[in-house]
């Protein structure tokens, strides 16, 4: 596989554009679309937050009835369109009827996502009169890809995009390509109908919906499901997969180069998301393994990504490996302290942290001070933590806290 | 109830002290001892954390075997004794048995707390060159229980105590006192063998060992549990009860006014470490009602404690009602959104935040600028969630995230 400099529009057969209608009073862009002629089988997997933005609640409720024509994806940034009750789902609903409508297409057929703040309604009338040119701009190039990444952003420093093209068993050659979006309110807990974080992925590979679902099901949870900003489970995570069959070729469902494309796409968005943490200074990668089962492994792996004081000590590169154990230990991982071991990865080299459940000897004179030297060189740090109680393994990504993620969420909005 | 100034002294029979042993640097005291001549029974409640402190796995030892014998408490602070292994567990026994012989007590009388660093062990020499003068200063006075009190903190920016005089059923004259500790590393979820926070409260009623762990795992769960400065659940979390029976009387495990009084003497204590959580500006009291079980309504109001973004908010004053709304979302708590009513409680008044699952009508203009005067102003804020699902109530304790909080986790100690 090579990884290839792209997004989703890297497959045969999908457009893309971004605009500013002016939801951002900053007029940065914040109206993306996602289109493909040739109709698409879709799938989705959602937030499990009960409270559940409109947006949310339309895909999942229009990938249950026909989830086999679908043509793309309006996206808005700047307001979440959740808690905005009746009214927000309205809103919603006009804003892709109104897409549906210039492109020529049912409006059943899209698919809408929003991020943003919590609340504040659409401005719909706004991003009525900018669909027009958003529809104009739809580009099959890396320069409409770029533009719909850009749009989605809210709290993000950089786009995050990834693209690949392999050849599967029978010999066709597809693309899968990938955008997402994600800074704060990350804790991703999506399920089959479950951040904010927003990921689209697009394939010319010809695959059936349920096959789709199957592989963004399993791929997803393993990637977007295993990052931690915030441990904020937000009210709009959104991850959408798309597959027109432009590629031609037969189905495609249980390909397993077509698996691996797609999980490196979406592995390769989420550790971007994790990087991109409000505030962030470093990505944190935990690598679990020795746990009694994958559940264990996962959450394990989870807890030292959210551990505020595990995040605050990445960001001082202070080598307090009692707060990894702390965190592993109130994880519901089973283990038993004795067996446990931990160090951090540096090139090819581990360096102990945890000998057996005791810190690594000369971890309190010297060995302290050169972890703190590579804890401060390293921009991306990783833990391999072995819990010593059976054969399952997880990883999960994270960041450090930062003053910056504390002024960044601090600020008075209104 | 009067409320009273005074601390474990304040019983009848209990006599504490504090010194410096030099285990902080700072030669600020870090041992304390508690005592009563009279045996006390004595309950306990502990971290669920799987990496248990020695002197956790020690205390909940010897109170499975004699609770009914017990004669006070070793408490050293600056250092965890946490993964530290068996020369951990030895050299917390050397410490309590050393306590024991000078006081003239079986070493098994004695209940061995520690909060600190986790990883570095105990420097046992330090602290036994300390304890004479530890026992020679044990005093039955309120400077006894403030030289005890002062000599448990670690991070903490002043000392928790509280006592109570109270008369049973029967008449007797009860007194209750307590001290506790914790300010970092606090989301305390003790079992009956289950923060670091540390707790002590005496009592010279005369209850049975079986009694006073009904009332404390009771009032416990209900104080200590409910309080979340940073979600981290410690390793060294010990909330523990004495009851010597000093005042006399009847065997007072069921009397109401005694259960009212420790639970008064414990919520006072877990407001405090709240209200001193690391960086803390404000005090986040959350009272959840309309849930529909008990569990239901911790889940949410605990959440809503938790959220780094609903904490971050809360230092800037900002009344980003869809932080609070998205918490209570994936607290896992029952409820639909749009029977979900959140106000900011303003002395006497209500102000309403969310009603019916959108944000409070005019919130977006002139309203949004007077809840963040509120907020601004308010020292103790205090939010009303009626999550509209069934008859069950709450309440949870937390603190605001501020620059503070990432200055003290990130400094790098070595």
């Amino acid at each position: 596989m090579i990884q290839i400099s792209g997004g989703v529009t890297h497959p045969h057969g999908f457009r893309a554009s971004g605009v500013a209608s002016g939801i951002k009073r900053s007029l940065r862009p914040d109206l993306a679309l996602l289109f493909t002629d040739r109709p698409a089988a879709a799938a989705g997997i959602f937030t499990t937050n009960r409270v559940r933005a409109a947006p949310v609640e339309m895909c999942a409720e229009r990938l249950s009835h026909d989830p086999g024509r679908i043509h793309g994806a309006v996206v808005v940034s700047g307001v979440a369109n959740a808690l905005t009750g009746p009214a927000g789902r309205a809103d919603q609903e006009e804003v892709t009827r109104a897409a549906a409508e210039l492109l020529g297409v049912p409006p059943e057929s899209l698919l809408p996502a929003a991020t943003g703040v919590i609340g504040p309604r659409i401005p719909v009338e706004k991003v009525r009169r900018a669909l027009p040119e958003a529809v104009r701009q739809l580009a099959s190039d890396r320069e409409g890809s770029s533009h719909a990444a850009h749009a989605i952003l809210t709290t993000d420093t950089g786009p995050k995009e990834a693209a690949t093209t392999v050849r599967l068993a029978d010999g066709t050659r597809v693309r899968v390509g990938g955008m997402a979006k994600g800074s704060g309110m990350i804790a991703p807990a999506m399920g089959p109908l479950h951040a904010t974080t927003l990921g689209f992925v697009t394939t010319d590979a010809r695959v059936t919906p349920a096959g789709l679902e199957r592989l963004l099901t399993r791929e997803g949870d393993r990637t977007f499901n295993m990052i931690c900003v915030d441990g904020d489970t937000s009210t709009n995570d959104t991850l959408l997969a798309f597959s027109n069959g432009a590629a031609g070729g037969p189905v495609a469902d249980d390909d397993p180069a077509l698996g691996t494309a797609v999980g490196q796409i979406l592995e390769s968005l989420a550790r971007a998301v994790a990087k991109d943490g409000e505030g962030a200074t470093k990505l944190l990668t935990i690598r679990v393994r020795g746990a009694s089962d994958s559940e264990h492994a996962r959450r394990a792996a989870k807890a030292v990504a959210r551990s505020t004081l595990v995040k605050t000590a990445l960001f001082g590169a202070d080598p307090n490996v009692g707060r990894i154990a702390c965190a592993l230990g109130y994880s519901g991982a089973d283990f038993a302290v004795e067996h446990l071991n931990v160090s951090l990865v540096e090139g090819a080299r581990n360096l102990p942290l945890i000998v057996g459940g005791i810190p690594a000897p000369g971890l309190d004179n010297g060995g302290g001070q050169r972890i703190h030297a590579v804890l401060q060189r390293q921009q991306e740090v990783t833990l391999d933590v072995d819990l010593g109680a059976g054969p399952a393994a997880a990883v999960a990504w994270g960041c450090d806290l930062s003053y910056g993620y504390v002024h960044i969420n601090a600020a008075y909005r209104t």
